[in-house]
């Protein structure tokens, strides 16, 4: 099993959980977050601050301000993983800097407490 | 090392805190977060809502609302891992729907940083 | 490529985030949680409590209580690993009980929604 979490815009959260439910990925827990990605900067815009013009400067310090945004974290078998993801990126994907990004790590165990039942056992399944 | 990651019920935090630190584990992290498990559904409701009853509609949208939870975050030596899950459970384990869950992952290191010390002597031990 | 969480003092996440940047590590997320070390009690202090004092329980007490700390997840390459815990000690380090902690665990791809690319690509590079 595998821990894919992933940070989006807030606003996409809602159709992100709606995507992935209807992908046969119930389970999820959501956070509160601020985030910045590599911060893309516009060549014109650090050569502009390079030469001391104001405007360019104020901007480029905008560029590194976390912003808000959600994190949202599952735990799914391995044969969701790449349907996960694809899930996650079509439910976000507007091709502009900010859409967020999505991290796969290992994950040992998942268990529940209701039943004290653990493995795939308790993950969503298809 | 194992990091161990446990969603819970709100009003479950404080008693899992102290069960925790009974049990050795006293360094911890929480979060307030939003979650939902596999939206445990039943039949009649299901069957409610295909024949476009409305109140069977309206309640299975809820089912699938995210609800205000506490994630807790604990990293631990690999001796103290079943220790801790065990702790958890019985601290939560309420046999209703929402109980929570919990993962368990890999961790390579842990590292103080008022000492710079890594490794399992900045961790919990009993 | 390795995930690094740490958990610092809430008055020490900008300075943290400007030594990162400066470090080339520019994608990070920030969370806000309530933590607590191994919190380490005076022994004339737990003696004062086992003898009954009234101020030295109270102050055991507060011991145990979670404080409002800030989460930082950054996930980079290998090669920056040491730099990136390196850079978070020197932002973060008083010497006192509180600095924080932070642990390193395994990751296994990275995704970037924006362009569906993955791997090292879309980390932060050097």
């Amino acid at each position: 099993m595998k821990e894919i979490m992933a940070v989006v815009r807030m606003n996409k959260i809602n159709a992100t959980k709606k995507a992935l439910i209807d992908a046969g990925v119930s389970s999820m827990t959501a956070f509160e977050c601020l985030g910045r990605g590599k911060g893309l900067v516009s060549m014109d815009l650090l050569k502009g601050a390079e030469e001391g013009h104001e405007e360019a400067i104020a901007q480029l310090g905008e560029g590194s301000r976390l912003r808000p945004k959600r994190a949202l974290f599952v735990v799914v078998p391995d044969k969701l993983v790449q349907k996960t993801v694809d899930t996650i990126i079509d439910a976000n994907q507007t091709g502009k800097p900010g859409d967020g990004k999505i991290w796969v790590q290992p994950t040992e165990d998942a268990i529940s407490v209701r039943t004290s039942e653990h493995g795939n056992a308790v993950l969503d399944e298809f």
